[in-house]
């Protein structure tokens, strides 16, 4: 298991590059440093100083425009009119929380249950991904009355004690004894294609039984269905048989979709429903208020009611009015403006061109993606698949150079996770392809 | 110990009473039932159907207007105009996490610690008391090494998996064994004023002493100190032979500021600061964003940096524009306005007032303030000072009805809680003073 952490230090500034920054910031980070905690982490070589954002685009201290093609929050744009629009408002009229009655709570919860399969019918609201998963691990454990969770091997759920114990790639140290982390369906670089839902299925089964044998009785399956931080692993098909096994192990199945949620996948709107797959709980966060801090985690009836009859749970700000303002408006820009069309269209003219792009570049091992969410792993020689670790790190730094805004995910840090916003235009997808083309062609020649 | 909980289900509306709501609101509730999970719970015999808020004033869906004096997020007041504008502007501007370099975040940060003791010199955001809760406990037992906690008998910290399980009021079982409550500094029932605080660290001391019997070494003592659920306790010099013990045991003291701080006890703008001591972890939440989700912990560098160095951590929303714009605006309010000279002001007209009305109203038997942070403790008889738990039901149901906003805490829920925003008027507080009163006498002629 790795011990750096790919989702928090793929791409990270390092302290002792701080003679190399502009006075500007250099004070900046100084006194950052100074007064935030030590865990915090910059993105890039040369940290990016920001202060304005519009649309796709978001502005440095220099005056330098960037198109933002990493945004898993501001995903109906940033400064989204409709949404501020819709907090103003909000805040002005009422701003309390869930245990007074209010219509908003009710409608939204009924509108977002309109988009999911029927047999998730309850709702309930926190204020991040970390404390729906929170949830959903402590209704799986009491619900099944396990403590055994499956994961995958760079899986990345969260911040809480609980949740960054299922999160490998967050790990300070050894996974605990009831929690195992097994391979991605990774048809790259596991699982030939054709086998890969059953072998896949197989992980999942033998390490419940290894749970069993250790004497954790199973608890849950927790999956993000487009396995963001193992590396972007879209292929649909994949799930089916590994829900069944994890439910003949007796665990509840999570489907994590605070990264593939919200149509961000293009028109399916949730990550599993490409999958046709229906899970017992789902959690979703990230771009649900479009920088509002939102969350919630849905889940059968069947699932909830032991927990919620037995254990008392209040969220101050969870349900309260302006997150649900927020959330509302969102969705009415997704559906409203039929963004999760735009989602597919933009992201199928954007596969074309970087696969167009992989007859150029011979270090684009694979190119993956559904919707608006790509991976493009990297690799030394197409032959050996070789991580191309380093290159990447070059790719995406000399992308902010060039304006584009791009990360790393994966094991080794090597597959480049691109994350276009819903409300790209073609103009903007062309103006992501030309950046990134200029990047990897600095880094071919760099290299 | 207690299986229900005073902090979830002390003022609770019953299903079985829906037959008794006007229509409008009883639609809304069986809507509410059908899409929201089974914990969720609704305040009051008949719930309140909230539609508007202004300043010190919430309304109904039938017209009614309400005195606010329940309310630990709307501090600066309903609505306030300076933090909409804040957000509004803030939304426009930029909307983005910490691992982009912004200065927004470091401005607030460094005004944060300025109203803290300069040991206190490092902070990290979250997005809510529990999120902060939870990564003290995770710092706590990082640095310490050690499980072991110990809370109050009623303590309320949060609603995660690992804060649930150290707060007692919301269990749903026997607490871990690496957990011990132990009873508040309550000279009322439990200890002679004189030796309260030599009884409180004596229980602390005796507490870590049974959870190394147990095996675990001392982790924290997680403590808030106007112990809020436990019923109101302010008395001044409870804290500091206690946080001797504590530290003596080799565990960390985290003040759970979430309920006193932010000039809620008036002019010591933090709950621990009456008592001249210095906690190793402050966690706040609640009241720093007006509504905007936003919390944070702030630490010693000497107690945050081995976990810091150690552990990869990182909240999306947590230190994020929004949420720290929001948090300026209401620290600007508190600060330019000296909203924490007014709250120490109306504090002691309404505890004039109050304790002017035990002279008529015999089942109050104690009445206990800091600030504008309330515990009116009632009983069957001041002699034997048995709880008067339906008569504290009474009392809020027939305030409600009269157009004030309180609650009750404590084990029995027989204390009143009556927490006005730091922007009471004089002539709120003489509006207080009155329907409370009017409350009263209608509960004593019910009874």
């Amino acid at each position: 298991m790795n011990t750096t952490s790919s989702i928090l230090d793929g791409n990270s500034f390092r302290a002792d590059a701080i003679d190399r920054l502009d006075p500007l910031d250099r004070a900046l980070v100084e006194r950052r440093a100074h007064v935030l905690g030590p865990s915090y982490r910059l993105f890039y070589r040369e940290p990016l100083h920001l202060v304005r954002a519009q649309g796709t685009r978001v502005y440095d201290a220099h005056g330098r425009e960037y198109l933002d093609a990493y945004n898993n929050v501001a995903s109906v744009g940033h400064g989204n009119p409709a949404v501020v629009a819709a907090v103003q408002k909000q805040m002005t009229a009422l701003s309390t929380h869930s245990r007074y009655l209010q219509d908003g709570v009710v409608d939204y919860a009924e509108r977002l249950l309109s988009t999911l399969p029927a047999a998730l019918d309850r709702v309930m609201f926190t204020n991040s991904g970390s404390e729906a998963n929170d949830l959903a691990l402590r209704v799986a454990r009491y619900t099944t009355g396990g403590t055994g969770v499956v994961v995958t091997s760079e899986a990345y759920h969260g911040t809480t004690s609980i949740v960054s114990d299922v999160s490998p790639s967050a790990a300070a140290g050894p996974l605990r004894d009831d929690v195992i982390a097994i391979a991605p369906p990774d048809p790259y670089r596991h699982d030939d294609d054709g086998t890969v839902a059953e072998a896949f299925a197989a992980r999942v089964a033998a390490a419940f039984d290894r749970l069993a044998e250790r004497g954790h009785r199973a608890a849950a399956l927790l999956i993000d269905s487009i396995f963001s931080s193992d590396g972007v692993f879209p292929a649909t098909d994949t799930l089916e048989p590994a829900f069944a096994a994890a439910r003949a192990a007796g665990a509840v199945v999570i489907a994590d979709e605070v990264q593939p949620g919200f149509a961000r996948v293009g028109e399916a709107f949730w990550g599993f429903a490409r999958h046709g797959v229906v899970p017992d709980i789902v959690t979703m966060g990230k771009p649900m208020g479009n920088g509002i801090p939102v969350a919630a985690m849905v889940a059968s009836s069947q699932t909830l009611d032991p927990f919620g009859a037995a254990v008392p749970y209040f969220n101050t700000f969870g349900g309260s009015s302006v997150p649900i303002a927020a959330a509302r408006a969102v969705l009415d820009e997704i559906v409203g403006r039929r963004l999760d069309a735009n989602a597919e269209r933009i992201g199928e003219m954007l596969r074309d061109g970087i696969t167009d792009m992989a007859e150029r570049f011979d270090r684009i091992g694979d190119v993956r993606s559904a919707g608006v969410y790509f991976g493009v792993e990297l690799v030394e020689d197409r032959q050996r698949r070789v991580p191309a670790s380093g290159f990447a790190q070059d790719v995406i730094n000399f992308a902010r150079d060039e304006g584009l805004l791009i990360s790393v995910c994966g094991p080794t840090s090597s597959t480049l996770k691109i994350r276009p916003m819903l409300t790209y235009t073609l103009d903007d997808a062309t103006l992501l392809l030309e950046r990134l083309d200029r990047a990897l062609t600095r880094s071919a020649r760099a290299s």
